[in-house]
């Protein structure tokens, strides 16, 4: 992850980027490459969307738009300072206590 | 980021949502939380949103979203059998090739 | 269509909400309604989703979110001096050429 | 609004569609296409995206993403059975309950 996160700065400094790199902007290219991804499974029915993978173009297509949004993510996390994996983490272990597993074992329902 | 995905996986399997973390119901979820990030930023005025993170609340509620829009990807990409990290960098790779540093310095036209 | 794009200029007007009516906060806006609409379907099976509207509680939600977008989009249009049915008619000449009745007919491939 | 609604109905029909035009399929195209639209506006600063239109270009390439929108927006509707004007009007209703103009004039505050 920090790996990335140099990667993914150096990228935009050697562009000179960082002027385009605000906070709004990068939602709104993450939310931008998110539309692309999800474009990818809308016409595909539940079993094709499973075994969207196995087809070398398709499945190539869908890591590409994977890779786009965590390129963004990733982008967005370091301009505002946090740390993806922790914040990642922090909010897992939040929704595990408004979640008990013994409670919502296979059920969809929010709470 | 291995850690993370075997939590977020331990985290669907606890709960038996295997069945509901399909790939294209996982799209539509990242979709949702990325709705929400991107909410946080939409009435801030650029100034405002590159000092969200000084704002306790307003902060707080960021780094949430960024949590939340991260398990989900963690997931998907899991589900998919896509290494996150590899794709981003082999995303990056290829739109350096096609935005060289010397070439598209301080424009962000697209190619 | 002329008096909901009315009653929506109204209602900003009246808030003095117009120095937040920009094109890129509405774009952003309208991208959370929409992630707000998604996430009524996320967890849903396609055949869940066909009849959410016989479920009186999913159905008022969706209705509302629907009701979002559309207010958004509307003046997000307004905003920006296009006519909304008009675009769409518009689009929808241009996709019937690129997509002729006879040669796509049962078939989701992009051209 | 009515006439939309039959155009773009018979446009799916004659193209044997119906079978891809789900809720889940129509809310994740319609999500594709706020994407798109997003990203026209992603790296304008506001005063690039308020003169948008003036750019021909540019502004044919919004126009023709708001007509997209507009179009999914209105099958989905339609798939639903829900009166895309009468759920916008219901819904400025009640926010205009929740936001009275008189006590949140020029704030953008969530309530």
């Amino acid at each position: 992850m920090d790996d990335l996160t140099a990667l993914v700065r150096a990228f935009a400094e050697e562009r000179d980027w960082q002027q385009f790199h605000t906070p709004k902007n990068l939602a709104m290219a993450l939310a931008g490459e998110v539309g692309e991804l999800v474009a990818e499974f809308q016409w595909l029915t539940p079993e094709q969307a499973a075994t969207v993978m196995d087809d070398p173009e398709a499945g190539a297509r869908v890591r590409a738009e994977i890779g786009d949004v965590m390129i963004y993510l990733t982008r967005l996390a370091d301009v505002l300072g946090i740390d993806l994996t922790e914040a990642a983490v922090a909010k897992l272990a939040e929704v595990s206590v408004r979640y008990p597993a013994g409670e919502v074992r296979g059920s969809a329902a929010k709470r």
